[in-house]
């Protein structure tokens, strides 16, 4: 038996006790007549004590040759320490120590295992081994491990069975690149690594299984961003028999479970907007509400004086910065430059102080006097002390550029605050999007998505201001899920796919076994799926998510601590009848 | 909302209520002034009724309309039936159907949805959506569901983390033939999708992750035998600073939850065998022992008389068989060819009928007198009216052959009970492994497989007898379960690589970056993995594991539903960098 306890578990009734630890050395104070060394565990940190006087012979000298990392096993007995350590949970104790056993060496680590370490990203990727070691990546892995259970109970509970669908699958020419597989067995032929068990799932449904969920990983052979992998996990789920309203409630659910289980945090406040609201009060799809600075549309009360830029913009509109009227000439300036900034994209930016006294000071005071700019903070909804940042121009552009500064500015005053959470629902998202590269609408979520009922009879005029049943599910300014209804009737997936440009040969090439199955009976039926990587690192509170990825690859898609991908055997390209193609 | 109830839910108590119910048409059955609609779902079927009087106009034709598999909804009051079906839970109550709704339409499906389909195999394949709709396949899905709830539930609560490893890694000449990706990033190079995340778990005891665990798809380009898939799901754990016993005991607490939980069974034997144990009583290193018939040697007994073929055999060795002692000369010639097929093997087998009045006939009996006989008797443990099956040879041809008879004679006597579960750890399995081709001994598990301490001294002189510290659990003769303790200790395991023929070079090559992480203190650590499929299957009480998979492959490793693997685009190829070579 290696241990009798964890290295996190002892305390003070344990004192007098014979314990057994095992674990790696953290660290080695050697005063020559007595030696201190930390052992630590997966469960947290003891300290040992070796002296002359009590320890028997041999084992002091073993102890004065550990290194960090070693790995000791340990017998002894339990005593009260001398001077507490508050800071960690077994603090009032250490171990006595009658015995030691060296289990194996370890080399100097690359970088030091602590919670602040000394270590680089590269570094850290190449032996990610130890990097483990260190509790922020430890705990992120255990918190994830932690979601996806309450995640798979919480479905469970309410009947959802998981179901396992394949990874070998076809490749499809919609969407992202796909990973494909070369078949040995079935020569010139490749499988494809699913982009998301989306059809399948689908079949799931026209197969009776009417609650279905996966938590499932996913392949994207993309151009890698930062904070994107091209392996990921989802929580796939899908309903069938259900409307909107279904769905919604069971995944609000769901966001509550876990906010409640995880964080202990009651949500009280669930909102719904629609995507058009989101664009107009928030400038973005994907709106934080945990902070107010809601867009305030201007023209009315900005156009028709005598500022031509605001006169020739499709549209005029500010927020209110909270407290931010207090900023120096300096400061605004720093501001005006950072929304010309090409990542933001903005000409430049009017701004009115909301001076305490209730006074205005703007950088556009010869066009607009006291009365002008009062009606501008109540469009804002601007409070003494605020700073109104004013943007113009085409409507769309304007109102992404006013959502980085409202997003910056928030940042700035601490607004984004890693332990609130504010989940939201942003509904009616469009059914098309207008692709400029091929000059046609393409499927914003994907062919299958069904119009709303009452829009359907825009698809010939207005194609583009037909709404979906499509929903994003948006915590803290993040999209952690979305989904949509699917289309269930076969004459209105064929309207939508002649809407789509597909003939009728190209519909049944690209998405025919799916067509096939919908002839046997499809329920009514919809879904969503969450980033489950994303989730869980803004549960965490964290803003990327590599640390709750135990191996994750780096932004050329390399692991680079198995040093993948690499080279195969000729003997191997020949039985799969590809060659190299350099 | 397409229900207020699920088709399986009505009962007496709902009678009067008014109901909304959406299904598929299992059965109708018109009598022109009434018809009644048996309408399914996952949850079960409801008898509708609709008639001439109490149905509003127009109802009863769409009624009289439908088709098998047609998805419709319906709302109506539940009645009390007049004719119960005892045979389902809502077989006391009807619905008549106010209004009806059909939802989609259905073609006839191609197989009947019923427990017992006229489908066959193919059909059913190509058709998994509706065959998924059939009690059987949907039962076994959510059956696989509730044990990998209770296989998480059950190691969350024993402290084990789930991680998840990456898909795609690199490949490695060892054991089966990988799958490989080519990686469009980094030209030339191929990620291969994992055979089991072996190397990951043991990085992730490094790590200190010291209980680890996934369910997880594992994948292998190996020529299918029946029943046997290219990905496959293992629920695959490791633990660190624990002996064999400890990873016994945990595992045995999972054989036992899952049995109590699933089947309601509580196990009170759970016995451990050696793997040479195994051999000797059952010829096999997977035995079901939820029969005896356990083998009796007889060298002793039957050796050193004038029966030549005994002589001259390495082992003679027998099974009683319970009652056959009335097998008629016809069907014992028929069990002597039977042993004799080239699948068995045996050249012959001589019997020996135990009669009722405790006298013996025996096919042998010029050569053997009663007390001869009567000691056979006693060495298989054979009762008056059973039948002795004896088999002589080289030992281990001869032990697989009366393994073999031993397995087909429970199978007859319906001794292989599927509601019957008998558990078994085979332990203390050889390390090495003679390979006729290569001339040289392989590994057995794999090679970070912790020989016994006490047979390391016969690496040299006896390498075939040196036992493992090498686990398996099998479950009613089939393993469902191997592992091992690995070695930690890097001098061990450079002896290891010399003996299985390894030069240094070699072995950096094929393991360099798990030996790497080895030298940063790597904790003695050990695991298992359990066939998912597998054990799913037989809790399930069935043969096969394709029905407990939502969409299997067949034996070309072809999905005939969705028609994968499929030809790629040359855009595909060329961005892959990879050309054809047929």
């Amino acid at each position: 038996m290696y241990r009798s306890h964890t290295c996190g578990e002892l305390r003070k009734e344990h004192i007098n006790k014979e314990v057994t630890l095992s674990g790696w050395v953290q660290k080695v104070r050697d005063k020559g007549f007595m030696v201190w060394v930390d052992v630590r565990d997966r469960y947290g940190i003891t300290q040992l004590i070796f002296d002359e006087e009590r320890t028997p012979n041999g084992v002091l000298e073993t102890a004065q040759r550990l290194g960090r990392e070693f790995v000791i096993q340990v017998d002894g007995t339990v005593i009260e320490r001398e001077s507490k350590n508050a800071n960690i949970p077994t603090g009032t104790i250490e171990v006595l120590v009658k015995n030691i056993t060296v289990l194996n060496e370890s080399k100097t680590p690359p970088f030091t295992i602590e919670n602040e370490t000394d270590g680089g990203d590269d570094l850290r990727m190449k032996y990610r081994y130890l990097d483990i070691r260190r509790n922020p990546v430890k705990n992120s892995l255990i918190f994830r491990h932690k979601v996806g259970i309450e995640v798979r109970n919480y479905l469970s509970n309410e009947g959802f069975i998981e179901v396992e669908t394949p990874y070998l699958i076809k490749s499809t020419p919609e969407g992202a690149r796909d990973f494909v597989v070369p078949s040995r067995m079935n020569e010139g032929q490749f499988y494809a690594l699913p982009q998301s068990p989306q059809t399948f799932k689908q079949l799931l449904m026209v197969g009776g299984m009417d609650k279905y969920f996966q938590i499932v990983k996913c392949f994207r052979d993309e151009d890698l961003r930062a904070d994107r992998q091209p392996e990921f996990t989802q929580i796939d789920c899908e309903m069938a028999f259900v409307e909107q309203e279904d769905i919604l409630n069971v995944f609000e659910g769901l966001t509550r479970h876990l906010l409640k289980e995880i964080k202990g945090i009651d949500i009280t406040n669930f909102p719904r907007i629609t995507y058009d609201e989101a664009m107009r009060k928030y400038g973005n799809d994907k709106p934080d509400i945990r902070f107010g600075m809601e867009f305030g549309e201007l023209n009315e009360v900005a156009q028709h004086k005598d500022f031509k830029v605001f006169n020739d913009a499709e549209l005029v509109v500010g927020i209110a910065v909270p407290g931010a009227a207090s900023y120096t000439r300096k400061e605004i300036d720093k501001l005006i430059d950072w929304v010309k900034r090409p990542q933001v994209g903005a000409l430049g930016m009017v701004y009115v102080k909301c001076n305490e006294d209730g006074s205005f000071k703007s950088s556009v005071d010869k066009f607009y006097n006291e009365d002008d700019l009062k009606k501008w903070a109540e469009a804002t909804n601007a409070k003494a002390g605020d700073l109104i940042c004013v943007l113009s121009g085409v409507a769309n552009k304007t109102r992404a550029q006013l959502s980085a500064l409202r997003m910056e500015m928030a940042e700035r005053l601490g607004l984004r605050k890693a332990d609130e959470f504010a989940p939201l629902w942003v509904l009616d998202f469009p059914l098309l999007e207008w692709d400029e590269e091929t000059a046609c609408y393409h499927a914003m979520h994907h062919p299958f998505t069904s119009p709303k009922p009452e829009d359907v009879k825009l698809l010939d005029t207005e194609p583009g201001n037909v709404r979906a049943n499509a929903y994003d599910l948006v915590l803290n300014g993040n999209e952690i899920g979305g989904g949509s209804i699917r289309i269930h009737d076969k004459d209105l997936q064929a309207l939508m796919f002649k809407h789509l440009g597909f003939t009728e040969e190209e519909a049944k090439a690209q998405f025919g076994f799916l067509m096939d199955a919908f002839q046997y009976g499809a329920p009514p039926h919809g879904g969503l799926a969450f980033g489950f990587d994303r989730l869980v690192a803004i549960l965490g509170g964290q803003e990327t998510i590599r640390d709750f990825i135990a191996f994750p690859k780096n932004n050329s898609g390399r692991d680079v601590m198995i040093d993948a991908p690499a080279k195969i055997d000729e003997e191997q390209l020949k039985e799969l009848h590809i060659k190299l193609n350099l």
